[in-house]
């Protein structure tokens, strides 16, 4: 039943490097193709089997951490999404119930984007599918990913104290590729090809901590503020260099938000981690319990496993993560 | 954040066999207690950290199998459910697209059944939790399975040869003790505390060749037939004895459907799986390709990986599971 | 704002008789182009201000029925539609309350079926509308009723006792011709163009006594029946040369429901009331307190307002209609 | 079926004057009591036959306005509501349509807000009905109008160029007494008990004409400023001792909006009109249209029907009013 195209072979060290993508009109570079022309699932074609496999090794003590925030936990949601409305049914009263929901929006909570998520320029969406293809259901949508599933190698990055110096992850404070070289360097990992990076800001920590009222105004489409990485070409180089096929915060947008402009060609991440390399971006998922038992264990490596809805034509879907220690 | 009850540790030899469990006003045994008498979460307790790590050495190819259905594969939704109503928002015309859910029923597809789901007895939940605590979000519901996730052994048995002889999954064909044994031989296995089985019967695979109409039909509350497991004291004492913390069948309900009577104490093994012995249920997963692969690779074991979603007060969720060869 | 094309002038005496309309390719008559060829308000157009005025003079004592039924008194809704869900919203606990609703389908109570709801051809709607023009919102839809409201007399026609002889409103009894022509010769009434025939069989009396068992058997597509208008040539000719422009009743669906076969020109009065004539179709109406008021009173004349909904691109509406005495 | 008490009768004269009622707990005066102690439907028992058949005789042209907005005309919605989703749904494709809603609320829209929608105190709701019981649908929900319908005069107060002379519709501005006083005697009425007051101050025909950045601050809880009723005891006197049974304009509260305070007896028109009064506030009718016939017809008295949702438990409902010239 699963159609999914079959994965093409990948030799991790005839990836190309940042440089060596063409530049594309927007003035950034593209890795558009990279699995052939009509790919829609991008850059998690890395997970092969191997990485997989490779991965599970990884599994120490089977600590399970579930990175998925409850429900309503962000409420109001961010830029006028909605909070789910769960109705419980009682068909027979006393013998059971069923849920239903309503108002259900995947971008409200923890989420994967996906590639038809945003798009690389206007009207094109990655590796060349169209608005219409995507409204279609016939490019790029989450199902891609979700009828696969994801289970790879998690590098936990720590930031959270780089962070916190600089203006703190409720501010539009940027996460730099020097703090993320920190902290895969205390982490004592190489990054390879098929990683999913998990950066830690605080910011989740941090919000859970807000009254009500500054969490409605945080969320207003406009006054949103939140640390995340930095907008720049160097960004971009060292996300695509480390050929890691997702990268997850505990942050509004991943990106560092509330700052100007969106102007340039390095103005949107989403842009070009989405439109342009085919990357995974997770955002607010919940890192905190994962991050102190990384502390206590002194590892930084993870068994991460990811099942994304299987829903054909949307967007993104929660991303239903666990990291295994 | 996470503050599920810490689980209590389990001895493996030291669990009660099922006649050594007290007898309930129904007439069937019960395996309340077993973890505390404020325990939501049953079985599951079973899968410590060393059974998800000893889970996970099993894994030898690394070949992923997403066992979640697409949205709407089953059309309409059996009993009177729905189908989702998804939206696709265009925020900022061409440049991206934001999803919305309506009339979404974790029931209607693939699918885990909380402890929530039906009773042991009118008003009397699993552990002796009330309709108004399940109500209030207080007791049994999904997210203490999703607040810790689920990466434990699965086990694959393949009926389907045993159901195709005897009626077909179509009907109300019932699997019987002698056929779950035999395909655990086949499989050449012993369970362990802990386990998921993956029952499969091949109703997935019959039901998506039928007829809108033949569907339709089904799908009406009293029409239903499937095959499923036959409701007998053998065969509850079967499935604890095997200390498995859940079974998860490609049929309707997991056990038999459309057979005359709910009678006896064994008329249901809902009421006695989920009310009584705290088992997790899995309903309408797609088994075939992992089936396939299994009989390939002629080993049946896989680490299973589920996330149900983080959704405090719900009833139930979609699996999110991924089988790993 | 109100953008509605105006209403041509319409002579009462000039209208075309059923024989005089041309034969369309379904083997019926058809009126399309009566009022222009982008009309999309069909007969409703014959509620001129006269007609209004002339029909604020039937009231007599002011007594005011509601002829819309409680949500949810029919449940569950007749051809899987849905039951709509109310959610009570409390901003600021113990203020206040707002509302919400979902699953919300106006055609599974009280309704109007605008001109978009039923094709007189497969696609191709009434006056020549497109199933795109349709859901692309630019013809026959509901707004075209709902931004000019509907004032004007009501001929309440209760054929309820001859129903009852023959089968009862629950079977698939006819209502025939003569019925309807006695029940006006009782009513002491000629028809003028621009009224609304108010049709009244029991059946709604009678679905309010029967069991939720049989409400839901009832429910079912393919197994509802209902007393209603007789298909056939000489009902289609009696209704267009009334010159009403609605036609409402208490039972699902106006024209009997239940029978064989839905051949021939005539088979489908929704096909030629609503994609031919251009007729509003009210189903579901509850007349049952209007009727015994009117046999109080001797009087079957009534000032009959309705609003449909304004609702940009909808098929139908609640009536919210209002007889007047 | 129709089960609403019936109507006290109300002998006009007799009707206490503002001066008259007792004084409540918050300072204000309360109208609670008078239409007897379980009363759900308020001053709307005051449209009695009688009132809905003089006013039927105000009918001059036949001419039909209808009050409500199209959906979605005000959008986003104010304080946080949604506008619908709206679904268009072919079941046989090319033949037909069906609807279906979800995130309806009927407050963003044209409305009727029910005795259930604003407390005279925390927890006390209109003629002593307490929060518990307007949950479980037993009082002051809207179906008590909704079930008996509303046709009565209507009185068209146009305060627009007062207004506009004095900070615009835009603005706090308020609708002082005298601007009502003034307004009554250009339209040449005296009030009569059971009259609807609908008060045009411009508000809608201003909103319609700002730019979407405009009004997307506007709906912000917070932003919010519109012309309306002045917050004062000697405007609560006026409206009382004219025996409306409601006030309806095309604003979006109906009092000033966005003052800077909510305190002291007076501080909330809601609590008085809603809580105290049993008086219906109408919100975000489309009075525009209908304001300009009057003025041409140098009339400002109209038929005015009302068919508010027969929506057991509901809070409140667009009106679908008519106005008839």
């Amino acid at each position: 039943m699963v159609t999914a195209d079959q994965p093409i072979p990948i030799n991790g060290p005839d990836l190309p490097t940042y440089d060596e993508l063409p530049v594309e009109p927007g003035g950034a570079r593209s890795g558009w193709g990279l699995f052939g022309p009509t790919d829609s699932a991008g850059l998690m074609n890395l997970v092969t089997p191997e990485v997989t496999r490779a991965a599970s090794t990884l599994v120490r003590t089977g600590e399970r951490f579930a990175l998925d925030l409850p429900t309503a936990f962000v409420s109001p949601a961010f830029f006028d999404r909605g909070v789910p409305r769960h109705t419980l049914i009682q068909r027979r009263p006393g013998l059971g119930f069923d849920d239903v929901y309503d108002n259900y929006f995947p971008q409200a909570a923890s989420q994967w984007d996906s590639l038809a998520h945003v798009a690389a320029r206007p009207g094109e969406f990655y590796n060349g599918a169209t608005r219409e293809q995507i409204a279609a259901g016939e490019r790029n949508t989450i199902e891609h990913w979700g009828s696969r599933g994801i289970a790879t190698r998690g590098i936990v990055l720590d930031v959270s104290a780089s962070v916190a110096e600089r203006g703190g992850p409720g501010a539009s404070t940027p996460v730099r590729v020097s703090d993320l070289e920190e902290a895969r360097e205390r982490a004592g990992v190489q990054y390879r090809p098929g990683d999913i990076l998990l950066v830690h800001t605080g910011f989740l920590t941090w919000y859970a901590e807000q009254s009500q009222e500054v969490k409605t105004r945080l969320a207003r489409r406009g006054n949103t503020t939140a640390a995340g990485l930095d907008r720049s070409e160097e960004m971009a180089a060292y996300i695509w260099n480390s050929h890691a096929v997702g990268v997850a915060s505990d942050t509004v947008g991943l990106e560092v938000w509330g700052t100007d402009s969106e102007d340039g060609p390095y103005g949107s991440l989403h842009r070009i981690f989405i439109g342009l390399f085919g990357l995974a971006i997770g955002e607010l998922w919940w890192l905190d319990d994962l991050v102190r038992a990384c502390n206590d264990a002194g590892r930084y490596e993870v068994f991460l496993t990811s099942s994304p809805g299987n829903h054909p034509g949307a967007t993104g879907s929660e991303p239903h993560a666990l990291a295994i220690l």
